[in-house]
């Protein structure tokens, strides 16, 4: 690792106080905000989340909020996806395209009434792209980024966590949906999902002001259940098959190639800017697609960059996030993989830093 | 300083590889892409900067390329700044606003032909914004990010070092100009340009594979006039009043207020898209405006967040970017003051980390 020079242009968030004081040990930069990604080590937080409970600064889930007559409209121009079954109450995971189908961001979105969306971003600043779309086509909406900064809590022991703080109410919150609770008298968002696949919630905290209050709450009441401040595990997500947009994907890259074709309704997702170039995509198929790799020998170094995958001396795909997982006992790894070598069980070769590893291609994911 | 955690969604550079052989001690995060902040240190850095010749990695500095019959339109569409009189051959410094007259990004334009420009970008995602307005209004133009890595080459001796790679009439370019020169058999634009006020170039690194040779080829010439690399150097740009977005300016702000009115034709930028809102501006003025000021005491920390600024009890503004300056032996700062205080040699107090300072507001930069 490499040290990190701060500035105010890489923002603190909400909870940075608490996440300082939690012996943060690095950071990543995401959307212009300071992301933590390790406290005690990356082996030492992945075993603590899959069996007690964490807390994690993810204000850097930006939102990009549309609230107006046209606001389902836009929503709808952006993604693929259809909306027309979406309820006020709903989450919904939306991949963003341009009009070449191209993915501009990959984040979930929340209705909050039939005219009024949260858009909780990945690290693109999709704010300038629906700002753009909303004022080329005179949409009666307003775009903005409201201060509102997204908690999660996370592990098999997040349910108990919040029912002490937010009560037993938040038990019975399905995935993806919402409720609203109360916390110091305040309205907040409460959404059964995160960056894991552990179970647990994300709080959408409305107003920076409470944010250091609820993280000292949420500390306080979680120290019987061993809580521990914790990020977004590198093991953990890679396990599970959780993309990370730019690394796993770029605008390059069609949702389908991302394995992300059952969240394109193209034939009706009427609206949808890249629809036309979609449907020829859906019709195709992709070429290259997103495949869990497993990759022999020891712990592999951080992929830092792309390692080429090869097979009889030709690029065949590429690596894009690679972590060693203790309980699985390789090295996981998430690629993009050429037809040719995408079957489930294949063998190829991955170019590793330290030299050339075996590598398997697998159909799914490890958990 | 922290720990930076790396990945591929931090990208690489086409000149990371001699940046880190050239013993970088930290990165920022700028345009998903890694910035060097420090070679030897912050001070020793600027000392060799103000005397000899530098190699700067700004890599960072991505290319939104216009292209097509409507490019010049659409570039007038996103600036305030009359583009009329722009000749093939000219970079222009665009104020980018939305449809509020908030700042988008702070970009350099080079104009290639009448149909083809390239915007290069501070930091912010400025290709969505473009991209969505390009799309909203149906204009025959295409935006991309073409692979092009900007060199820089500052300092005193910049004019000799380029000249003994790409001959002498590299010293005829004017400043904000551009010519085409051959390295290796390849056409790169070289203009005069870059983010300090020490003098160079500004190279357009057309095509990743032969940034290492031209960084190579650069310092090998650079050896008798004492050739380091180098990176925007904070208490320089501090001294010179060269802003930086996200830190001095967000999309909260007017170019009025950022102290870049100059740069603002608002009555005659027709079709400017923050032109309804920039004319309210232009009559009544701004109430805040950017102010050189000096902070007095010791060296000041890191200025990681905004420091407010204070009068009589009040907020009066905010520093956003501070260092201690040897040249001017004193701290050199950039701040957003109210017109109550904004007068050349108001005193006011500065709410550091450290504790309350006494600060001076001055009318113009030290450099």
């Amino acid at each position: 690792m490499v040290q990190l020079a701060l500035s105010r242009r890489l923002r603190r968030t909400a909870f940075s106080d608490g996440v300082e004081a939690a012996g943060v040990k690095a950071y990543t930069v995401y959307n212009h905000m300071l992301l933590p990604t390790v406290f005690r080590s990356v082996e030492e937080d992945y075993r603590h989340l899959k069996e007690a409970v964490q807390i994690w600064d993810v204000a850097v889930e930006r939102q990009v909020e549309l609230r107006g007559p046209d606001a389902g409209r836009l929503l709808q121009m952006l993604t693929p996806r259809d909306l027309r079954g979406m309820l006020p109450g709903q989450c919904y995971y939306v991949p963003i395209v341009d009009e070449t189908g191209g993915m501009l961001n990959d984040p979930v979105a929340v209705k909050l009434s039939e005219d009024r969306y949260w858009i909780s971003i990945a690290d693109s600043d999709l704010l300038y792209w629906v700002k753009g779309i909303a004022y080329g086509y005179r949409l009666d909406v307003l775009v903005d980024e409201p201060d509102i900064s997204p908690l999660a809590v996370q592990g098999p022991k997040a349910d108990d966590l919040m029912a002490s703080v937010f009560g037993d109410g938040v038990r019975d919150i399905r995935f993806f949906r919402f409720g609203v609770y109360q916390f110091q008298g305040r309205d907040l968002v409460i959404a059964r999902s995160g960056y894991s696949k552990q179970g647990g919630f994300e709080i959408y905290v409305e107003g920076s002001d409470i944010g250091m209050p609820l993280w000292n709450a949420l500390f306080e009441a979680g120290k019987p259940m061993d809580v521990h401040a914790g990020c977004p595990n590198l093991i953990e997500r890679i396990e599970g098959g959780l993309l990370s947009y730019g690394n796993d994907m770029t605008d390059d890259n069609t949702p389908h190639e991302c394995g992300l074709g059952r969240f394109c309704n193209t034939q009706t997702a009427i609206g949808c800017i890249g629809r036309d170039a979609l449907l020829r995509v859906a019709k195709e198929g992709p070429v290259q697609q997103v495949r869990a790799i497993s990759i022999a020998g020891d712990k592999v170094p951080s992929c830092d960059r792309w390692w080429p995958l090869v097979a009889g001396g030709r690029k065949v795909g590429r690596v894009s996030s690679a972590a060693w997982s203790p309980d699985f006992n390789t090295n996981v790894a998430i690629g993009m993989v050429r037809m040719t070598h995408w079957d489930d069980g294949t063998d190829i070769t991955v170019e590793a830093p330290d030299g050339l590893r075996p590598a398997t291609v697998h159909e799914t994911f490890w958990l």
